[in-house]
């Protein structure tokens, strides 16, 4: 039952937002009384930092089952991007902007997992392609793993860029700015390939 | 008497910061009474929301007496960049972040200003440097205005770049990778020609 009431709650908190979803809300769709609910979670506010540390979970998982370390650190890159992309495309753009304003136990865990986890995957990221000299050399690595997760965060927020229609959009335009400003001369003749590969199939897919 | 109160509270807030500064510093600093500075200022915040308003009013002029159009605009952006760190040199870093945290007013001065001018001015140096073939033509410019703009912000913010031991080195990376993901294949001959002058110049300086 525990899994049941997280799995609906994820699917509301994404489809509506975190904020607009009561535990009645969650109860009804369930068809069990709000006592059900509370056998197994102390408040709402308990189960958006379940449902949050689950999809994290879930989304390092994936993320390495992507990564075998064969691809180029360029490649790497856009994959692990796209990836999030496809998965934020089912989330209410607010999500991440309302857990972080009004659930502080929840964001805390994508905080510990930023600092502990994902700042150092993208370091390794930015070194490796220092090391096969597709990045330059001169990029300061601590800096530009921290400023690509801000990117993540602020490409959310409707203060920051009130005048966007896609979110999705605005995502893509930072991570290619990102990348395009830390690619040496190797790096952009490996990054335009693939890009073009990317275009050629977005337009094969429209057809 | 108002202005001299004005350029000792800005002096005293750029060197110690806005919170740790209070009403009696300013009036033991001139020698005044703390009655005499409620005659001008009606709060503590007054003063800052009086401050920030004349710093940025200042900080603008000197921008258009620097743009005198001749430039391209690749140099402008690198121009007003250093302007702007040589400025913020003279200030506590956390200043611009306490402000937005406790001066709401002020915070307020600096938003309008943000949202109209700054971003205009960044928009036009984008269109022109698209227009000059300096900037790739698929930039977005909103996106990239408004993402220069909180680059800078973001740079002086120790939560999000918590181990940075020089703020300035932070924000010259912020700028230089800004740049360098927005430039064209001509573009980068153009940077890559200024980045070697100053470069020349530093180590010039050094001896």
């Amino acid at each position: 039952m525990k899994e049941k009431i997280l799995a609906e709650a994820e699917r509301l908190f994404w489809k509506y937002g975190v904020r607009t979803i009561t535990m009645d809300d969650i109860a009804r769709r369930l068809a069990i009384s709000k006592k059900t609910i509370y056998q197994y979670f102390t408040d709402k506010e308990d189960i958006v930092y379940q449902v949050v540390s689950f999809h994290i979970e879930h989304e390092m998982t994936e993320c390495d089952r992507l990564l075998d370390g064969s691809m180029n650190p360029v490649e790497e890159m856009m994959l692990v991007s796209d990836m999030m992309k496809r998965n934020a495309d089912m989330i209410n753009p607010s999500l991440l902007v309302d857990v972080q304003r009004y659930y502080p136990k929840a964001w805390d865990v994508f905080l510990q997992y930023k600092e502990g986890r994902i700042i150092n995957d993208i370091k390794a990221n930015l070194q490796r392609g220092v090391d096969e000299g597709l990045y330059r050399p001169d990029i300061d690595l601590e800096t530009m793993a921290r400023l690509r997760i801000e990117l993540i965060q602020i490409g959310f927020d409707d203060r920051i860029f009130p005048n966007t229609k896609d979110v999705m959009a605005t995502q893509d335009h930072l991570l290619h700015h990102f990348i395009r400003g830390i690619l040496s001369e190797q790096g952009f003749t490996v990054y335009n390939t693939l890009k073009n590969k990317e275009y050629n199939l977005s337009a094969y897919e429209n057809k």
